[in-house]
């Protein structure tokens, strides 16, 4: 199966060398992040694709200085909706009209969902949308990884800092990762010849048969 | 791209037909779980698989009554662990010590991720483990759709239910999603030919350059 190649292959990148990904490749992690599934296919996320180096400067500033942030091609910034609102809700099922026609079936959908997200807590919703992101997040690992793309997951940020430098919170969203996509600076990479530490299968797998 | 074609083909199966898939290609899917990033690599879940026709059943009474649940072949349960504790984190060193050798700053970074979660409320750390399992889910869904095996990524069910199913509660661990794979049973399944809605790129990406 190509994908454990590609997943082996991988690593968390700690060093980059500043050189641009064509724009191509990018579109392709894009694309995937867009057909990556979601919980009633809301997508109760948006991906903020930074290139700018001042920006990637501010940021930088707010994540633990990692060099990555800076030296890398293009910065995805995943951003997942602080709440389900009926508005957002609504928006993506006249999304479906368009491209599927009315269906009465997906229209009482539309309302059971309504009824279910619009009365919860937006923290309850957000953590949801959150999860949503983590989807589409680990999606795009592999969607850069296939394309032997270097690329470092990250949590290690201070996503209060992150919202403000890229007016998030007036968009309804708050930043929950950031993937800094670009090519590995080997010489620079502590990490580079690392043998990847994963669990035996022991330890995480067990059956009921 | 493999990895787009893999996406298009793929779709949340509502209707399979009980065949069973072949024990390799279910390892495959569990190897590329084991792959999948996590933060600071801990790994914070564990995955429960299911093939057991009783216990699917009871399952199934708790996830909606949805038959994939029972007509699938495998059912993958995906379980995060409900706090990080001291002896998780340190036995995730003890791993890493037995496969890569003792490194004084990886030994560092064991206390300062004792400090950094041993602190906090059980709650807080089970959301961000949840979050790992979801990279991983996302991951086994396009390990499943790779091999062309069909798949039907869930979150609507009980998870205090398919806890005490499965007593995952003394184990330390949540529900989280459900992952049922087998194949799917096309004259039953009003999903199958119905064209995938996704949110134009516009709506999901924007960019500051």
């Amino acid at each position: 199966m190509e994908l454990l190649n590609t997943l082996r292959w991988r690593y968390a990148t700690k060093a980059m060398n500043g050189q641009l990904v064509e724009q191509d490749k990018i579109e392709a992690i894009l694309e995937a992040i867009r057909l990556a599934p979601t919980s009633s296919g809301l997508q109760p996320f948006e991906v903020i694709i930074v290139t700018d180096p001042e920006v990637k400067k501010k940021i930088r500033a707010v994540a633990a200085n990692q060099s990555v942030v800076e030296d890398c091609s293009h910065l995805l910034v995943f951003a997942a909706w602080d709440n389900y609102t009926e508005s957002r809700i609504n928006a993506y099922f006249e999304e479906m009209v368009k491209q599927r026609g009315f269906d009465e079936r997906m229209d009482n959908y539309r309302k059971f969902l309504l009824g279910n997200y619009t009365g919860r807590p937006a923290g309850l919703n957000y953590e949801h949308a959150a999860r949503q992101a983590y989807i589409a997040f680990g999606i795009a690992i592999v969607a850069a990884a296939e394309q032997r793309l270097d690329a470092t997951p990250m949590e290690g940020f201070d996503p209060a800092g992150v919202d403000e430098i890229l007016n998030l919170k007036e968009r309804g969203l708050k930043s929950v990762t950031l993937l800094p996509v670009g090519f590995r600076d080997e010489g620079n990479d502590w990490m580079v010849n690392v043998p990847k530490v994963r669990k035996p299968k022991e330890q995480l797998f067990s059956f009921v048969k």
